[in-house]
């Protein structure tokens, strides 16, 4: 029921839209990062300001053809990438990256939706002010993309997601109209809570062109260590441990695997090893602190975890080259992965307590689909958020598996759902896990969210196909 | 077009549920907080169970009756109270009130709709963790109602709203089915946040019925002052000071006037005052800690705010007795305001940098209505939100200023809205500030809101007339 852009559309966007508005149908606006999909749009549009939005915003409703809004293109759920279905308008934010205010004394900034993590990330510390909100393709990833699918990272054990740093939007609504939600209030109940209902929808009930964000102190010092582990059971009592030592400024809690410590061997990638043998499981912790010795608190965590046999080894950093060191093993995971080329890839959530069980359920669950298959089970464990990946034996490749793939995220999402998890931690649904959401999904609650789609873009034109089918 | 109760619904419903779910309609579920409304009631159901819950709403649907949700009815705006239209039916969760579990090591809880604040937090205090949601009416208010409303408190600095301490729903969407919401996950991206969308929809969209809620490691020790400041403007630099010292430790700190201290003397209420003579500003400081020795840091920052003129005298709680003084001198102040009997209260957040001025502005503004008016502004600074209530001169009443209490208000929310504040921070718009949000929420904002209440009550009987004009 959508139409394709026409050129009758292309020349009236041109016409009521400054020059330098519309763009070549350049390739990297069709691409997802991981190089699987292959999506079209019938035109780019990157408005200027949020009034270009709305009138583009307008202009498709009233032509009934579909939005797909992008940021910095590093969805790995093809939000941003329609590979199906009428060609729609491709509006990029990439020309809306203004930071319109810095109020340091109210721990805020406004954003425009185009700015990068780390522009925002920058204008924060030349503040002396923290925006916790970091993952890896933060130099690329857009604010607005950022809060359409509430992503996370790294530091979500004591800041939280995208959703709780965000204070207020503009957006533009399916009908071209503006939202002026900017506020920088820390509490505000004058009506429903439009903002967090557009945060997490993947541009399909808006088009969010600018946030006001909020900051942190700067912790005075930072206290990292790498710790080894007996298995997640052990490293969910350090967690605890640290948790109770630092008193909720454990910021990150990541797990890595022997089997990403081996990719990281595997590839060559990454810097240095701690340790000569690779464990199979460890932990790194970081905590940033005001006040108190972070470094002394860190070493008495790590006597009397090795004390309670919840560590067998580790590295605190003793200089900020080391603590770097320590990041670029974990966050050099991922390419390690991309290298050899996963077979499926999965982002769940667990609540803690069920963590430990699904990781030897799923090791069981998937060496019964085929015992070659090799797991690397990394991540945001103080969030209960593990990055599941599985890969071909060495020497061979992930077109092999090709017959397996679906059974073994069938059997990881199965035993995650039997757990009371979530298939999507941060990475949202995309189109790539529509029939997950189908699947696993509350049917009442989708319902809700039919009549709530429906209700606010009755034409369907925003970013159609993702979250619900079109 | 909805009807009122009937006497077949009403022995439809005494059939259908279990003996004693219907309760008689007394006196107390009819009243508001401040006694200035009447409810009305056709009949009063107390399901025990949310299978019950979901079955009452399927026959006010089926009879196009609305249905009121009322929880420990401290609700400030007529959310739980309903003076016109056709006679409800009165949903209490008074029966739901099972902690139904604790994990404590996830540090997550789920309680019945009907468990109060109190109930709660001493769950999670024989777990060694800490519920941080606390207000005055915390022994009656019922977490369903605190949730419907995003109710604040104390501690909303540290650990934010109610909304922020929810991890997942169980609820009773309006045609009667069940939406079973109950994650236990940091992370969840799994389609839009209707967890949000009912926190704060003030029982418009439907019951809640469970949740799972948030808990915190308890702090091993507090440290707790009053400090007297000569204005807002050098408290919110204290503030500042204090963030910084206590590096995000710092839970509450709460704003009281000279007015406030006076109603406690001319109340006779409160306990004994720590200054001699009242000052006209001081703020009650309150900072949790693990690790560290709370008071030194507390004195240090004391002695630099003197340093820095940001304050002039102060008491740091030296035992818990006297912690438990300052913080009766704060939560003894709604009591001394009810007994001398507002003109009219306000609710109101601002930006924090816009806090120092509205002060000014808005007691001009008043002295140019009527100069007798007194003024008590006190309450969550550091959230931005002040309890700004205003009074009769010594020997007069209330009454004596019913001509003006309307001018009074509009004075004041025209100033909130033009700083970019809210005219209800933490109460909710009820019934009681339908005109309020018609006047100054966004056009846009509250057409979305429209649509979305069309969309899953199609036949409003849900809490009619709260929040959306029905």
């Amino acid at each position: 029921m959508l139409n394709p852009v026409s050129e009758t559309l292309i020349a009236d966007l041109r016409a009521a839209l400054p020059p330098g508005a519309l763009r070549e149908v350049a390739p990297h606006y069709l691409e997802d990062p991981r190089r699987r999909y292959h999506g079209q749009a019938g035109v780019v549009v990157a408005p200027g300001s949020v009034e270009e939005v709305a009138q583009v915003v307008r202009m498709a409703h009233a032509a009934q053809v579909g939005i797909v809004p992008y940021g910095g293109g590093t969805g790995l759920v093809l939000g941003q990438v329609q590979p199906e279905g009428p060609a729609p308008i491709l509006l990029s934010l990439e020309r809306m990256t203004a930071i319109r205010a810095v109020h340091a004394q109210e721990n805020a900034l406004i954003a425009e939706a185009g700015a990068t993590l780390a522009d925002v990330q920058t204008a924060a510390g030349e503040a002396d002010r923290l925006f916790p909100l970091s993952y890896a393709s933060e130099g690329t990833a857009r604010i607005g993309g950022a809060l359409a699918v509430n992503s996370g990272g790294l530091a979500v054990l004591r800041y939280g997601t995208a959703r709780d740093l965000c204070l207020g939007l503009e957006a533009v609504l399916p009908d071209g109209r503006i939202w002026h939600g900017l506020r920088r209030l820390r509490k505000d109940n004058t009506g429903y809570d439009l903002r967090n209902l557009l945060i997490g929808s993947e541009g399909t009930l808006g088009i969010i062109t600018a946030a006001s964000l909020r900051l942190y102190p700067r912790p005075a010092a930072r206290a990292t260590a790498l710790i080894t582990v007996p298995g997640p059971e052990a490293a969910l009592a350090l967690l605890a441990r640290a948790n109770a030592a630092f008193g909720g400024a454990v910021s990150a809690f990541e797990l890595i695997s022997g089997a990403g410590l081996g990719f990281l061997t595997e590839t060559g990638l990454g810097p240095r090893q701690p340790f000569d043998t690779p464990p199979a499981w460890c932990a790194l912790v970081e905590a940033g602190l005001s006040t108190g010795d972070g470094d002394a608190i860190m070493a008495d965590l790590f006597a009397a975890a090795l004390e309670a046999g919840e560590a067998s080894d580790g590295v605190i950093a003793a200089s900020e080259g080391q603590r770097a060191d320590l990041w670029a093993l974990r966050e050099t995971i991922p390419a390690a992965n991309a290298q050899i080329g996963a077979i499926a890839s999965h982002d769940i959530a667990l609540p803690l307590g069920a963590v430990a069980g699904f990781v030897e359920d799923g090791a069981r669950a998937i060496a019964a689909i085929d015992p070659t298959i090799r797991i690397n089970a990394f991540g945001h464990l103080g969030d209960g958020n593990l990055h599941y990946n599985v890969f071909p034996a060495p020497g061979r490749s992930r077109e092999d598996y090709a017959p397996v793939a679906a059974d073994v995220t069938r059997a990881v999402h199965d035993l995650v759902a039997e757990a009371g998890g979530s298939f999507s931690a941060e990475h949202g649904v995309g189109r790539l896990k529509v029939a997950e959401l189908e699947r696993y999904g509350d049917a009442v609650k989708l319902d809700a969210m039919r009549a709530i789609k429906a209700a606010l873009d009755p034409r369907g034109i925003m970013n159609p196909g993702a979250v619900l089918r079109a």
